[in-house]
């Protein structure tokens, strides 16, 4: 029998697409599905893209037997998460796609999001979901929180880079291009087709993006001393995808072989020969994430490009290899879809 | 010295081409223009793209000096449009872009606005805004009604076919495609750009589109009998431009000829060799319509497609040149600009 | 063991979407690709979102060892697909997605293609590959010939209707709207990024549009008399899905009642409710096709609207479709993935 | 009488957005049009948007008369233009759009063209138009070299800082994002849109685009000594527009004022308040060029951010102010049309 799924938050486009990942998937079953305002609704109304598949109706939370649910999903909005997961059953494995907890040190949240949190207990269990980085952390954890979309694309480009000590720590330089289903299904007049299609701009320059504290956190952990990044994030008229441009300060050779060597054994994670830069287009909808480093004509800098999906790689598929170590099934099931193109 | 003009709504996309198109207009100048919401702000607050121009401080409607107005341009939401209207100045010459006054019949207001209209009397006097067809009345007028942009383009394809008889009036079919600009700058989910590019729907089809009231009273004013036309509109991935592809029965060759005739001392509009069929591309950005006639292997068969710019010839455009015939400017002053391609 | 498949004409669009879906597919295994200016490539150089899949390199036709393959895909350009499979061994299953067998007379080829058929024997003998109605022949063919993608969706929109004669077969109208990928992977002015963003026009309007062939073929032989339709293709910003809005003289409730009981147990044809019509964002990427209908203000009109993946269902979905029944595999297998949305 | 002009290669993007401009400017007539391909035709076959326009039918260069002409645009591909310029008659004041004549030194043409430079003395007599920065010699120039619109806008973020020798010389990245009009109207595979929508990626990335050779001869000339910079360029989907994003090691807000200042009287650049950043939504088909200054969480890190419209600012725009300026025409004339939102 297939384990039982419950996707909390299932009227957004990351619960939408973790519906879209388990539809194929052989051995889970999504159970319920929650969305508050939507509550009655049949997904299909609310998604019709998922019209052939038969599925829960959508319900409150509270109205979930979390006792026939072996794992859920929980996609709903930062902040409100903290006390929802906090009155789930302990019995419950549990893989979060908020912020609530991605960091792990109360003042950084506290720093970040603006207000103290509310759970340090389940801040202090939760395993960050980073799946290549945390395998085991992951497989044992209860409670896994996903990464931010644009904090996963950064560290695939850079963490073997870090370890390994071959670049600068101090001129470290994320220049990211984001597609706008990051943002999420609120209607906003910033994300009116009128207003994106067509043209680009940077938001939330300068420091202030709430994925640097996860850079900070992880970074800083792995080089074992303070490390901050620069980190400028740019809207693209394009619906999925994150094209992180990285620019470091090291040999690039040395850095493209440190990549090769990291990820040499990861199913997801692909480095392209070197010189070989990667596009978004040849990612979407699938959850493999492309690296390529290129050198430049001033000896000692490196350029490293990774794309990914925001919605698959990026969370919901992240989400899915996570949930899928936790209950023991191989990890790249339901997730070795292709991208598509065109 | 230049006609003071004044914009009633001036946050909304038709507000801000009105201004884009008054910025290089040598007979007129902007003296006021009023935002409810965003009463305070500059105008390059809420419209970047405007940042060079010198231009007064949104306002309330109530803050403005109605007497140093000539000529006030209303692109206030349908509805709430008639009281603001019937509490301005006698002595204003008005341009409304609204809904309000397009109907000349109550009953019919009614029936597609689901409620009565509440200034008969200005419903009256208003003419309909269709320039190539109503030059003198605008001329003379003190309160035009600008027409609906889909109607605009369905007219401009048929109203010379329907007054020459040369098509059945019975069997008239209007297929169109728009872009998404139409809807306005409503913060809406179903006009986000992940929810909209890269793919199209119908909207407000099997006859309930509110422009059909506007086809309804014009086509059967120039037949002399009731005539009803199909419409079904779909939205498009763009931001500017309609398309539309209206089946009509009768010989394709006379359906060509009666609309170059009918236009040939027309400046905006411009009826392609028989044969050829315009594209939206062509007319962005600019006040022009093109028109193309093709016939069908179908013997008495013809498509005609006309192309426009549903914020400038749509519109703001259609506005700007009712405004010069009222204030007697010629009327292609400040509206010749080319359309912009790529 | 897995079927070995042959995919001839590989570098197209068409053959990249058939590696795709067989990616996943459980009994097919890709066992040769061909390409005829590109053969010593991999695949991935040439298709690099097919990075993460074991493929073999593209070869030329005649370096293929068709012994060791059960079934063949030909994705090659119309006219020189003809003398490619006459040449091919008889013992191979073959499936075309050309326009080479789609008509079954030499007459019609010659006057919709504008030379003769060089291989009437095998255009006799080729099964039309609409699956939904030609199953059992497709089940027991050798050669089976993929539709047009605009003639798949107007012939799902209106077979059922013609064959039970609710509408006028005099007076039918196909105005449909194409996303570019169907325009194939050609380097051509009018295809570039530049020249389509965010605009439309029509193409081979007119009667001209090769599709009508189909149509007046299928249409005609479904009525047992000559059917000719009116249809009007127009080219969208948008890479997958058609949407075609077929307008019928009928009763509305009938023709969604004739729609919704000929769909009944079909796994990828999916009428809405009556009044609700569908849209191409939630088709894309996958092998489904939804159908609406919807009446009009006029009484004895109705509007059907269908949607599909050119690529997909409208192309190399509905050749896997095929491929499975010749081979005597679960005709749904490898295509109930999901669309992809946003 | 206006000054008459001919444009050589108005086929492509940036001949049209000549004629887009000249249409409205008071003082030129456009007297010739050359294309060589497609002598012959009417300008409205090959850009139908210029339909409205009364202009000179395509020509052979040779077959122009330009003794009839003050001032010719060359807007012909690189390389074959400096042969092109050569033959044209001493008196004639020359607008080069190409790249052939924006490096002022030989071996640095050899080096980032690939081929020696056949014309040095037109190479030693061509000024470099980047109006703002070379008004006095443009206004004498006989023949001016429009520069690279990549280059154009990394310098307008760049020059004052430099020459105020506010920032570090030898850490200025600049990480480019660009609308495909920029690559032309070019038939190749990778600028279809099938390709291209959707999705983004770098090109000529690692030092190797050419526009690296004005950067590298303008930046050293200011600072008096040699300066390398890094620049990655993305194509993103958009048709128009250039966002420049430069990362400079220097206190932000001097970075800011020294901008303010340098640029406080120009008509077309605009420096926004200290930390907002500009959008290329807000300057697509305008001359203008739009600014931004942020500092970073990291001391003695600034950005900034420029976006024009390439084919404006970036090149046509650019073209025409430096023609008013060698024809003694006031400098903004012609150029003051606002952008197009949306």
């Amino acid at each position: 029998m297939p384990y039982q799924i419950a996707i909390l938050g299932a009227s957004g486009y990351t619960g939408a697409e973790l519906v879209r990942l388990i539809a194929t998937h052989p051995h889970m079953e999504i159970a319920a599905l929650s969305a508050d305002r939507k509550a009655g609704l049949e997904m299909a109304e609310v998604f019709p893209f998922l019209r052939h598949l038969a599925l829960p109706r959508l319900q409150k939370i509270d109205e979930i037997d979390f006792a026939a649910i072996d794992l859920c999903f929980c996609a709903l909005p930062h902040g409100t998460t903290q006390a929802v997961i906090a009155a789930l059953p302990r019995s419950l494995k549990i893989v979060d796609l908020s912020a609530d907890f991605r960091l792990r040190d109360a003042d950084a949240y506290a720093q970040w999001y603006g207000q103290p949190h509310t759970q340090p207990d389940l801040q202090a269990e939760a395993v960050y979901g980073l799946t290549e980085f945390y395998r085991d952390d992951i497989t044992a954890a209860r409670l896994v929180a996903g990464t931010g979309c644009n904090a996963a694309t950064g560290q695939f480009a850079l963490r073997p880079l870090i370890a390994a000590g071959v670049i600068d720590l101090d001129d470290i330089l994320i220049d990211l291009k984001a597609g706008v289903s990051g943002a999420g299904r609120s209607a906003k007049e910033m994300l009116l087709h009128a207003e994106l299609s067509g043209g680009t701009h940077t938001y939330s320059a300068g420091g202030k993006h709430r994925h640097l504290g996860e850079f900070d956190q992880e970074f800083s952990k792995i080089a074992g001393r303070p490390v901050q990044v620069q980190f400028t994030p740019h809207l693209l008229p394009m619906n999925r995808g994150i094209l992180a441009t990285v620019y470091v300060k090291g040999d690039a050779a040395t850095v493209h072989q440190t990549l090769t060597d990291a990820y040499a054994g990861e199913p997801f994670l692909r480095v392209l020969p070197f010189g070989q830069l990667p596009s978004t287009r040849d990612i979407a909808g699938s959850n493999f994430c492309h690296l390529g480093v290129i050198g430049d004509r001033i000896a000692g800098r490196a350029v490293v490009v990774a794309v990914l999906d925001n919605l698959t790689k990026g969370s919901s598929g992240q989400a899915l290899q996570n949930a899928n170590l936790m209950l023991g099934i191989p990890e790249t099931t339901g997730l070795m879809l292709a991208p598509i193109f065109p």
